[in-house]
């Protein structure tokens, strides 16, 4: 495809990818609720929606990327009712709410930047944007379709669903809805406020107690967890924007309730396209706390797990992410990473010796197939497994020319090297693990390396052996080719 | 001394650490404004103040450590005039002036990150408290010490000098100030509307083109620079609290005016310590954009400016700010700074010999002493440099026992040791550097050791020689002990 299409989760179509404003692009994505450390759960979707935002960039587009950190209103359950979750932990730490968010920010940015995942430009906190929702809140109100009672204020959804289309984002159906909500809801606490039981909470009146509240005109409360998202992409990207992004969990009820709040205040579903990645599972199973199987990537970078076999670095596991198409579901297990490591090895393994390639006065392949493959891929709702297997395709003809079995003239040499450098590091981001301080260990392994051509052309292999065992024992291989030998992390 | 002293700037005296809570510490530090990139002129403060909170947790005190962020409200020439900071970058970078906040934070906490500086426990943002802002001016209103004129408000500096003391930190006399603020400040824009040129503002009228903007009692506009700090460290902390902390340049107006109003508030001096350190000189000048010599932290870890000889590392930077006392002067120069990195070598190699050392039966120094002046050097108002003397003492305590010159049981060999990892790594924050990932390093090292060893046992120096030779060229060091050898990086 010539252009890029995205899967519209709204219009349950793929379509082309046009924006509001030439040359630019607003996107929002749901960021997470700091009350606890990074899981594998909260992965995914950074990876997803970090490769989206650099395809773009690399498209040229100026892209303003928001990030929100919900650090109030989302409450135990994920519905109306109990304890806000970051309150709750707070109580459990005898912190202040404010302490955990920073925790738990602090941790859910280190896991973002070893994941190679380029900060986004704009990441409000929902509770620094308490007179934003207080102001779109009202406007709801002023339009009809959201009520106050005992200071609260809930959205009316039966109201809204008379002139709007309500459902639609999440495949809901109003009348199911309802008779669905039935008994089991009537009893929670606060929803005989409710004059609908599918009624939302736009605020919530806050209890002496409750660490976090603010003055709205409703008295003190919060604000619920869906209207922050809605006021904050909002006010940094507009009324309508060009792309939504979170996971397919928070279709229902969380972005059904944002395009209500919208266009209950606007007129506007907020964003063209709603772009949703399916979930991680774990050997199949879906995760969660009661099965014992919810794993953080602290634990996932140092293998401390009873489900690990060992520990797996940032980078292996964004390959094995991008290896799944991201509408698709992906089940996380030992196997799995294990080949999404021995693959990664083998395309840094593949880029290092395309950096050494020697050009020919022929040439026997076209690399720029592969691009023009990869540009199609990316293009077909970001088929990022399919890139992946074009730059295997890559590897493979790297190798043969290095072994002197295919022939690549300058220019398809460069083409190669740009490949790498484009596509997996730049659009991927795929980028070589332990980067940093490698200066004095690549001193000392030439250093080696020489050491060792010598001991050879003195026909001392006892030596020669000696350091290429002993290298080997620690994880560092020697490659011996046509113009000297050459080392790698094994 | 067997308590912490700390030199309160509001009482000019060196007082007995007390704290309001036992067993707990409310410290509020005024953070960076965001609006470029982090330069020598904010290294010193947070490295201080890290130092501060540190040594507070050393002694058990559970310390809740606030710093802000400034992303609105402060403006170009600090002060009631003239556009906001972060405004006026948004409008060069052609941004959101979130995302100028936004960047520029990231640099901020990169930079913390880099020298040590422990993330504190909160991180409040202006934007994200304008409720509290607006709430504490208006009852400094109710109080009759504020006004408001034409949609901004002022602190009236005349009505609260009447009852209050004004100008005690800073050691302004009101008069000298009406005198001096005369003509020049007249003629600054909206100085019209004060009642006096040294009022100042709590909250200003934005203009419709001005791009931050909040509804407010008073119309649409935006706080104060003076005003978050009280409302935030009000909230975070209560309304009087343990320490406040920031640079001697914050002195007048920003934390005059911070007692001022919240003293108009509450009736209290927010902090019962005011602690302030000395700014940063180049070459015996003061730090300027006319005079250019600002010089990033960046260029400063890179040494790519003109003012620079070489990078300095981040530990360098560190352990050169803390060889002074905070409330010196401290003046970079590249002598000092290479000074600075020759000591601190010297105390990592001490350390680690100090790590394998044998013990005697007798024992001819009390390393006990060392942690004892060390603990009285703390608590004589947080004297660093003292400290790092004594550091000096066991450095050479730990090379006379090494050389076999002096002898340490079993006991002072521990408290050496200990002194280190307690007194360097954990209360100064010095770190070794580079400690990521090196397993492959030690690995490869230790193999050349043995190779070098055998080399000799073998006779064949050349060898020997020649690795010795070529690692020394990479910065690695071999030393030869009664034990057999190991290394360093030099």
């Amino acid at each position: 495809m010539s252009a890029l299409h995205l899967y519209n989760t709204y219009t349950r179509r793929t379509e082309v990818f046009e924006t509001l404003l030439p040359g630019r692009v607003g996107l929002y994505v749901c960021g997470p609720t700091v009350y606890g450390p990074p899981h594998l759960g909260h992965v995914r979707g950074p990876v997803v929606f970090d490769v989206l935002r650099r395809y773009l960039e690399f498209l040229d587009f100026k892209v303003r990327h928001v990030r929100n950190i919900t650090d109030v209103g989302h409450l135990v359950g994920d519905v109306d009712e109990g304890e806000d979750k970051l309150q709750k932990q707070a109580r459990l730490e005898q912190v202040e709410p404010m302490e955990v968010a920073q925790t738990y920010t602090l941790a859910y940015n280190e896991m973002i930047r070893l994941m190679g995942v380029l900060p986004p430009g704009i990441e409000p906190r929902a509770s620094g944007h308490i007179i934003e929702q207080i102001e779109m809140i009202q406007a709801i109100m002023d339009a009809g379709l959201a009520y106050a009672v005992n200071g609260s204020v809930y959205f009316d959804v039966l109201a809204y669903a008379q002139h709007h289309e309500y459902g639609k984002l999440s495949g809901r159906v109003l009348e199911d809805l309802i008779a669905g909500a039935g008994n089991e809801a009537r009893e929670l606490e606060g929803q005989e406020e409710k004059r609908n039981p599918n009624d939302f909470a736009l605020w919530k009146k806050a209890d002496p107690e409750h660490i976090m509240q603010w003055s709205s005109p409703w008295g003190k409360g919060y604000p619920g967890w869906h209207i922050e998202c809605s006021a904050m992409s909002r006010k940094y990207l507009g009324d309508v924007f060009d792309i939504h992004g979170g996971g397919m969990d928070l279709l229902f009820p969380h972005h059904e309730s944002e395009i209500a709040q919208s266009t209950a205040c606007t007129g506007h579903n907020p964003a063209r396209f709603w772009v949703h990645h399916n979930m991680i599972t774990i050997n199949g199973q879906k995760m969660a706390k009661s099965l014992g199987n919810g794993i953080t990537v602290d634990e996932l970078f140092s293998g401390k797990h009873p489900l690990l076999q060992q520990a797996y670095s940032p980078m292996t596991l964004r390959f094995f992410i991008l290896q799944a198409h991201y509408r698709g579901t992906l089940d996380f297990s030992n196997e799995a990473l294990q080949a999404s490591e021995k693959g990664l090895q083998r395309l840094w393994k593949a880029a290092e010796t395309a950096s050494g390639l020697k050009a020919a006065a022929h040439n026997e392949y076209d690399v720029n197939a592969i691009v023009a493959a990869c540009a199609a891929a990316m293009n077909d709702d970001l088929n990022t497994p399919q890139v992946i297997a074009q730059l295997f395709e890559a590897a493979r003809v790297a190798n043969l020319c290095n072994d002197g079995k295919l022939a690549l003239d300058a220019a398809n040499i460069e083409a190669l090297q740009q490949l790498f450098k484009v596509w997996m590091e730049d659009i991927l981001g795929i980028r070589t693990e332990s980067a940093g301080d490698d200066q004095a260990l690549d001193g000392v392994m030439q250093m080696l390396l020489d050491m060792r051509a010598k001991a050879k052309a003195d026909k001392n292999y006892a030596l020669s052996d000696e350091i290429r065992n002993r290298l080997s024992a620690l994880g560092l291989v020697i490659r011996d080719g046509k113009d000297g030998s050459s080392w790698s992390r094994n």
